[in-house]
Parts: C-alpha cells; structure tokens; sequence
C-alpha cells in the first residue's frame, strides 16, 4: 500500500513538472530500486525521470531485457546510444539480443566504433555458454609492471572495468600469464614486479563451456570472477560472481518448473505475463500426458471381466497406482537435482540402480503390509494377498522408472530435468495399473 | 576411472610412508580439490596427509560437516584446537554445532579464550537467521583515519578477515557509520580521511533476517558482503557472497526435493547416504499420501452402482483424474517458485485467482474438446458430454487447488514448498473423482 503511494505521488511530480521534487525522492535508491520504479510508473514519465537519473545507465541495465525493448522503442536514438554505450558490455549485448532487427540495424551505426565491435562479438556465442555470460570489460597488467604502475594502471582503468579486484596478468598475445588480486597488491613491496609473485597456475574456463559449469566453479573454489578464454589461447572475457549468482538462480527457477511439468521460463512474472503464454507454457505438457492416461484406460479395459466381477479392486485402484506413482516422482526428483548440483553423473547410473533397489523394497515392504491390512478388512484374505504382491512391485517399478527416465532422456538428447513429477506419474500409473490387474487377474478367479 | 587411479596411487605412496611424493602430488590442487581426495581416502591415511598440507584449517574448512566431525573423533585434541582456532568463524560454528555434547565440551577448553567467546556468540543464533551463517571476521576502520593509516591497517588484518575489499567504518560503540571498499580506498588522495568519501548510507540487515532474504538483497544488490547488526544497533558479523551462494544453492535444492515429496536435506549425497536414511526421507510422504488415495478409492466406491452400469467411464477415469493433477501440479510449482523467488507475495493470492481461473479455463476447455472427441468414439454423445464438463470441472478444480495450497500450508505455519506434486496430484485426483462421477452419476441414467 505504502510503496503503491508512493509510486502515485511520483507520477504526480512528474505530471506536473516538479521534476526536482521527483529526483530528490528517488535520491536515496540503489539502482535495483530505482528499476523497479521506472518499471511501475507509466512509460512516457518513466522515460522522463530515467533520463535525469545521474547513473541512468546503471539503473537501466537493472531493467528486465523486455522493459528495456519497451524503452528503447520510445527513447530518442542518440539517447538510446548514449545509454547503452555506457551499459556494462554483458548486460548491452542482452539488451541487443532483445531487440528485433530493423532496431538492431537502427542502433548499430548510431554506437561507437568498438561498442559496435564489442557487441557484434559477443552476439556471436551461444546461448547458454560462458561466451554468452561474460563481460568483455576486465583490468589487465602486463607481466614486468612494477606493483606502482599497477596500481595507477587500475585507478585509470576503473571506471570501465567490471572488477579492479583482480586483473589478470597478459602477454602481447594476450595469452593468460596469471591473475593478481588488489589483495596481493596491497600486500606486495612498492618495487616489485607482477610476475613476481602473481598467481600464475589460475582457473579458467574455454568459452563454449555450459554456463552452469561455469556457476560450479565460480561457486566451488570461491571466485570473485573467472577469465574465459578462446581456443586459440587468447583471454576475451570474464564471468563474474554476480553475474553467476544470477544465473544460478535462472537455472534453479527452470529446473524447479520443468519439475512441474512446464515448459520453463525462469523470466516470467507470474503477476504480469500475459495469459496467453502462462497458457502456453502449460498446454503442451498438459496434453502430451494425455497419452500417458491413455495407456492407463487402455490397460483397464483389457482387464474389463476381472474388474466387473471384483469390483471391490476399483476402490483400491488409486492407492495402488497412486503409490507407484509417488514412489517415482521421489526417485526422479533425487536423481535430477543429484545430477543438476553434480553430486551424481550419467555414468553412475547402474551403480545406483542397485542402492535404489534397495530402498524400494523396503519402502514397497512397508507399503505393502499397510495396504494387505485394509484390503483384508475391505475384502478377504485374496484380495489382501493381491494388494500386497501388487503394492510391492508397483514401488518397485516405480523407483526403477523414477530413477532411470532423467538418464533415458539425457540419452535422447532432452534436459533430464523434463523428468517431471507429471510425466513420471503418468508412466507410473499406466505401469501400475497393468501390474495390479494382471495380479489380480492371476490369483482372483473369475466367475463362469 | 583415471581420478580413482589417482586416488589409489597416493593411497599407496601414503601407505608407504612416501609423504613428500604425495603432498607434490597433490601441491597444484585448489583447497576445494584436496578436500574431495581427503574425503576418499581411508580415514587413517587421510588424517595424515591433511596434518603435512600447507594450508590444512582451510582445507578442512571445505569438507562437508559430517566429515569434518569423522575427523574431529580421531585427530588428537591438541591438533583438532589448532585447525579449528585457524577455520574461518563461520566454518569453525558449523564443525562444533555438528559435534555431540561430549566431543564439545572436550573442544573448548582446547581452544583460546577469544575462539571459544567467538563460538559461543555465534551458535547462539536461531538456525535459518543471518546470525547461523555470518562470519565474526571483517575489517573495521575509525572515521578520522586517513587513507594511508587505513591502508595500512587492511595490510595488517587481511590474513584475519573474510574480504579486505571492503571494511566497515564504525564508531566507539561498534555503530555502523559507513562502509568503505578498498576501490574506493585505492582512488581518493592520501590524505583524506575515511569520512569524507565512505559510503554512509549502507545496506545492512538485522541479525534475526531469515537467511534467504540475505541471500535475496546480497544478489538484488550485487554486494561483495552483507554487514548484520544487532538489534542494539552494534555490528556484529558480516555475510559474503560466496556463502550466500551455497545457502541459495541449498535453499533450491531443498525446495526441489519437497516439491517431488521427499523430506528435504540438501547435503545427503544419492551417491554415498546410507539406505535407512534415504528411505526415512521418503516413507513419512509415500505414507501420508495414501489417505489422498483412500478418499478417491471411497469416492469411487460411493458410486459403485454407476460405474457398474457404465464400465466404460472406468476406461476414461484415469485420464479425467490424471489431467487435474497435472494441471494443479502445474499451479503449485508456478506458485511455490514465485513465492521463493519473491515474484509474488502471500497478500497477491486473491488478485491471482482471477488471472490462474482464466489460465485453467482455457487449458480446461482445450482438453474437454480433446477427451470429448475420444469419449464419442468410444461412447456416445451422452458420455461425450459427461467427459467434456468434467475435464473442465476438474482442470478448473485442480488449477485452483494447486495454486491455493501453497497459501494454505503458509497459512497453518508450514513451507509453502511441501505443497508438492504427489500432494496436489493425491488431493486432486479424489476432487477428480468426485466432480467426474458425480456429474455422470447426473447425466447417465441407470438401469433399474
């Protein structure tokens, strides 16, 4: 309500041209505040405001790339240029990406010469590698700097540098030598060279790795940025900390919605998208598990006799099915997050086969002896004897399924994160079904 | 294959008693590294590589808690004291909390009195609060120093903080005045003093904040660390990123695996917990779940005589039922993540029931012609009509229940997050059965 207030005597100041009063509201955001006021406020009095802001171009790279699309439709074109020359280079090249092309080809010539370069090389890479993460703006010495030289080096070069807490130590090839922290050179003799004591054995990463390799080794070894390099050797970014924990976050947000069976969009606002594509996020999977279902009706109505002269299995149907099911989406739901945080890989698969095997039988047992108690006060010693048997294997199966489908997917090529909880349930309950009936089908004899 | 050969080597070289082969073997390994092969290694032959490794209290530091205190049962006391005095005080507070009571009270009188206040003082604090993950170690600096006195001063604490990057400037009661980073520092002229250019508007959180809104603000912000005050206003810790990145990781990991309905733990490896464990984590859902079965198997009982009449609706009734629950599994997963990622708030329920009932209208009408189409072919018009309103009943029903969930569990106290798939789709699925048969029981006439 508070900040709802607010956001409407801002738009008022604005309205009525006390632009001053605005700014002096505002004077106290971060940058990441700020954005998500220009995102509140109507877009001509947002465009308004951004363009008195003293950082503009910091608060602007705050924006989500589709509020940043919005303004770069309204905004002059010098202004824009302006703007986005002044962007840190990762988060330009996002907005480029965002554009279409007639903007694309709009805003290009209005760049400087090596903004233009800079962004034409960065679009280059793929999506979802460290190419396409990193930032093309680092500190970098040279191997016989004195540490005073390198220190006023790095008072020069830090307003245009993502970090001057490391800089990384290149030859004329711009090969990587080594990487020496702020630390290091507080702590080193006035008169010493870099190659003196820089660290010269330093982690990388090749540019066309994954982007979450890249988040592991920032996050394992405690990295304030990691250097990319190319293949021929030559460093061309780094990949910050910050920039790292953003993608975490990404990839945790789409792993979690392909858990749950839609299609994933770590950037969509639950608040404002459009129903359309909340719609179409859903849909697919939605209708694809329909076959799934499919096989289930399809086994019930094999077992059509044994189900109308025992209609007492009905009522235990959903619990059995249901518990197979369940079962599956606990194995899925241990192996694909086991796989996304690295503590299992692809190659380990037959050696938790077994393990797994294990902990089915005993939860199956546990199951197992629950359900034969009802089944014996629900019907007779058969039926229980059914239930059970049936309860047994249908964990069982389940747990195998669960387990196997993130590496069976993987194989084909898929995310082993689609291993949703939906898509195992239906599998599971189609198995389920058929192992429950053929039971039943075998012990229960049918009336003639 | 080649790391296990590797790790057999140095086994045997240690075995041997050829230490200095296996600490070269080992001297380009990162502390992250050298804790994965101590973690291999016999318990016994790991004991002694880690007492010859140069930095072995930030080795150990990096082993997980559960290994650490395998450790601490066999290193002698003296030696355990000297590595944990060493240990960064939030990795220091971790080790004793996962020691038993004996194995502490043994500890302390081991370590120095400032170690053992610190200790005390941290593991006061509330589990899941900024104080439980904070570190006692950061660089503090008077207002009226100059720049060269505090240069001086981050020179001689350095090998005793966490970051020299950034130091907090205080007054005589420990009052947060400002903060100022070694970039700044670098930058202003040397005689300046701390006041005249320290950031004074700092952005601190209280030392009771659950730790998942630290982890927010630290990545909204983009901050190296966080500085946690008392509620006296006295600082007294601070949190940095790369802590914050292993609780975000954490936190993602323990709402995935309750979002598939396991009993959340984080750090328990697929690949090593032992089988009883893994089995406690997952028996309390599979069994709880089986009541959500149980009422659609008494749902379907209740209509028995409907069903017997019209075999064929038990042919359509797993793909009525299955659809519900995937469709509220869907809402649940798109709530509890919007919840986490603080893309919506709990007061936002109510204004998102309209845009989630549009959403499942459309995706229920979608399916309804779907399952009508298949249940005229198979049916007839009067089954094609029962299918049709109960895809849409049911696909509205789970939609709402599964975004309503999460609410509800917040509501009675418990984490949104438990709202998992198997639970959505075992509440659904008896809604399914009942809103199904219920409308058929309606519309289909039974023979007398």
């Amino acid at each position: 309500m508070h900040y709802n207030n607010f956001i409407y005597l801002l738009n008022d100041s604005i309205e009525n041209n006390h632009l001053q009063r605005a700014l002096d509201a505002v004077k106290s955001f971060r940058a990441a505040d700020l954005a998500d006021v220009l995102a509140q406020l109507p877009l001509p009095n947002s465009q308004i405001l951004l363009l008195q802001l003293p950082e503009r171009a910091y608060v602007f790279s705050h924006l989500s790339a589709e509020q940043q699309a919005r303004f770069a439709e309204v905004l002059p074109r010098a202004t824009l240029a302006e703007i986005i020359g002044e962007m840190p280079s990762d988060k330009r090249v996002d907005l480029y990406k965002h554009l279409d092309e007639q903007q694309q080809n709009a805003l290009l010539p209005a760049l400087a010469q090596a903004e233009r370069e800079d962004i034409r090389q960065l679009a280059a890479y793929t999506e979802g590698t460290a190419g396409a993460i990193m930032s093309s703006e680092y500190a970098t010495l040279k191997p016989n700097m004195t540490v005073n030289d390198a220190i006023r080096m790095l008072r020069q070069e830090a307003p245009d540098t993502e970090t001057i807490y490391l800089a990384y130590v290149l030859d004329d090839a711009r090969k990587l030598l080594g990487v020496v922290s702020l630390k290091q050179l507080i702590l080193a003799q006035e008169h010493q060279t870099i190659e003196q004591f820089m660290t010269q054995d330093v982690i990388f990463a090749e540019v066309d790795r994954d982007q979450d390799e890249i988040v592991k080794m920032i996050s394992r070894y405690d990295l304030l940025a990691l250097p990319i390099v190319a293949a021929t050797g030559e460093m061309v970014g780094i990949v910050t900390y910050d920039d790292a924990m953003d993608v975490a976050s990404e990839e945790a947000t789409e792993d979690f919605l392909k858990s749950g069976a839609v299609s994933a969009d770590s950037k969509m606002s639950l608040k404002t998208a459009p129903i359309g594509l909340l719609y179409r996020k859903r849909v697919f999977w939605l209708v694809f598990l329909v076959f799934g279902s499919l096989l289930s009706g399809i086994g019930i109505a094999h077992f059509e006799d044994i189900i109308a002269a025992n209609i007492v299995l009905v009522f235990f149907l959903p619990l059995l099915v249901g518990s197979g099911g369940n079962a599956g989406s606990q194995s899925a739901t241990l192996m694909v997050r086991a796989l996304a945080t690295g503590d299992v890989q692809f190659k380990d698969w037959f050696s938790l086969l077994g393990r797994e095997s294990l902990v089915a039988l005993a939860l199956g047992a546990t199951m197992a002896i629950a359900v034969s108690l009802l089944g014996y006060f629900r019907g007779d010693e058969l039926i229980s004897l059914v239930l059970a048997l049936s309860m047994l294997g249908i964990v069982l199966m389940g747990c195998l399924i669960g387990m196997s489908l993130p590496f069976i997917l993987n194989r084909f090529g898929m995310d082993p994160a689609s291993a949703s909880a939906p898509l195992v349930t239906s599998i599971c309950d189609a198995t389920g079904v058929l192992v429950y009936l053929f039971i039943a089908s075998q012990i229960l004899v049918l009336p003639v």
